[in-house]
């Protein structure tokens, strides 16, 4: 398949369709021709990957919230190649000013991912490039692929880190999802003997530890049973849990980190139980401290509803914030991306 | 409407549909006829009472769980009374017999809730009374009737307790349902003038929160806003939060208590942020403490779909502790009810 065709050269290890969500496919003289994203709405029932050629489409699979963390980083970046392919014949100039345009839409696309943190780096590029007079297609191009050449290897390495983190008999709380790196690093733990099981949270209230992580833990051959979120203080109580791995929306200079609501709780859980708790992070060298970070409230309608069905009291108001900002001192191990 | 027809003469307080959710009629000759049971899987859609008129009819409505908790209560109570009705011209042998012969089908209704506690108290008294050669219906009538009595001025003392608890501008959060008596306690703050918000956890993954308790404050007129359960820990790391009241299934002589999944971690929290924690018990003298209680695991069929519809990966598995035992730790204070 053709968003397959894009190899892991630098080890064997297995990859999880969420661990790289989105891929171009070449088209003649070796152009980015189609970018392959990944509906995430659609899983765990389909495995389908939506064709994006444009920006417009590339608005579109974000606003819909068609993909979501790392694959909307993955769109954006790839979005750039896919108008500097299209736009070829195009001048210097009007290459900077057609990315200006395509970062200015997805700035736009949904309020709250900062994508002007990645836009903006491109911009940058496409300016020296056209101030230093270099071919601008050929070196923003270059940067891009570079860019995400390096992402790519440096998540490999912590999927290995994670792989050492788990040892064999230990049982492995998870909350919401960590884009494959978990998946990928129970399918390196399974080939080397250990027994690990694993507890992922439902995560009210949008499921995606119930549709996202528990689906891809499975489907890499892992031990995984679901929970509701409310069962994680009697899980660790019982001495059930022997490490937390979460993931990180953003993560500050000082070791905070933000991720989906109810992470908060379960490392405060881990501090009380002596539970080990460690977290995927990629600070950024720019926010300091977590006070920094706006928290997104989001429409209580998703709380409200579940699959368009009220399931609530008519009047009843609901408040759902969408991320918690988790302090330094509940982390015991950052497993950290350099990203700066 | 019949079933409210049972006045509180005792105080004032607005009676909430969830406080005493199955009530008799009176037939001919002022004797018991129909049960009204409160139909709870319909709320918060709507207020439907299922006619219970047999021991079987009462089996079929504890065992397809449209009453729960509290209403089981009075279901079993109340059973014994209508087939004291229907067989009143039985002999007092014959009587006792129908009378453990009832508590057998209502024993055996559902594994988990421990409706011999009660219904033994029932056969105690048929026996003492054959013993004692008084009117076995006459007698066991006027105890349960007694019983029932007793427990009701108790709750309603607990209701003007928790009242007090709260306070003017208090942030109250609560977790499940407590059948009515939060929400008449709320119902009793307003006409006090006190101003106060209430927080309902969804409380997953049956939304008893969702369905019944916001409902029943909102009825209330109280101001309730739903949140996930994920979302408590950041609730109360924000001060949102000044005090929780929950209330507990069974609780034991040393102050640790059953309740909710869910309630546990709640505590645990409470904790960590110096959050009051109360919860509403009645003490068993002969559960000394929580180790003592059996926690019951539940199908993960309830946790891996949501009104019938899956949520999750096929051949994932679940794990669903239906309650949590609370150590007397974390309590603030008890409010109890003498049932010894």
């Amino acid at each position: 398949m053709t968003h397959d065709t894009m190899k892991n050269t630098q080890t064997n290890i297995k990859e999880s369709p969420l661990f790289w969500p989105a891929k171009l496919s070449a088209g003649a003289k070796g152009l980015s021709s189609v970018l392959h994203v990944l509906d995430e709405t659609q899983i765990p029932g389909r495995l389908i990957y939506v064709q994006v050629k444009s920006t417009k489409d590339a608005v579109k699979v974000i606003r819909e919230m068609k993909t979501r963390a790392f694959g909307q980083f993955l769109v954006v970046l790839n979005t750039f190649l896919l108008e500097l392919t299209k736009n070829k014949s195009a001048s210097d100039e009007k290459l900077v000013s057609i990315i200006r345009q395509t970062a200015n839409a997805l700035n736009n696309s949904r309020p709250t991912f900062p994508f002007s943190e990645v836009t903006s780096v491109v911009v940058g590029w496409a300016q020296k490039s056209l101030a230093e007079k270099t071919d601008v297609k050929m070196y923003v191009t270059k940067c891009v692929h570079g860019y995400l050449e390096g992402i790519r290897h440096r998540r490999l390495q912590r999927v290995m880190r994670i792989a050492e983190v788990i040892k064999n008999g230990d049982s492995i709380l998870t909350h919401c999802n960590v884009s494959g790196e978990l998946a990928m690093a129970a399918a390196i733990c399974k080939s080397q003997g250990k027994k690990v099981h694993y507890f992922a949270t439902e995560t009210r209230p949008y499921f995606q530890g119930a549709k996202l992580t528990a689906w891809e833990l499975q489907r890499m051959g892992a031990n995984v049973t679901l929970i509701a979120d409310n069962a994680v203080g009697t899980l660790m109580a019982d001495g059930l849990v022997d490490k937390v791995i979460v993931g990180s929306d953003r993560s500050c200079a000082n070791g905070d980190f933000a991720n989906k609501i109810g992470t908060y709780q379960i490392a405060v859980l881990a501090k009380e139980f002596k539970v080990p708790f460690y977290v995927l992070t990629q600070p950024s060298a720019k926010v300091k401290k977590g006070d920094d970070m706006p928290i997104e409230v989001r429409d209580p309608k998703e709380l409200l509803t579940f699959q368009g069905r009220k399931v609530y009291a008519k009047a009843v108001g609901g408040f759902y914030p969408g991320f918690d900002i988790v302090p330094n001192k509940f982390i015991t191990e950052s497993i950290a991306i350099n990203v700066n």
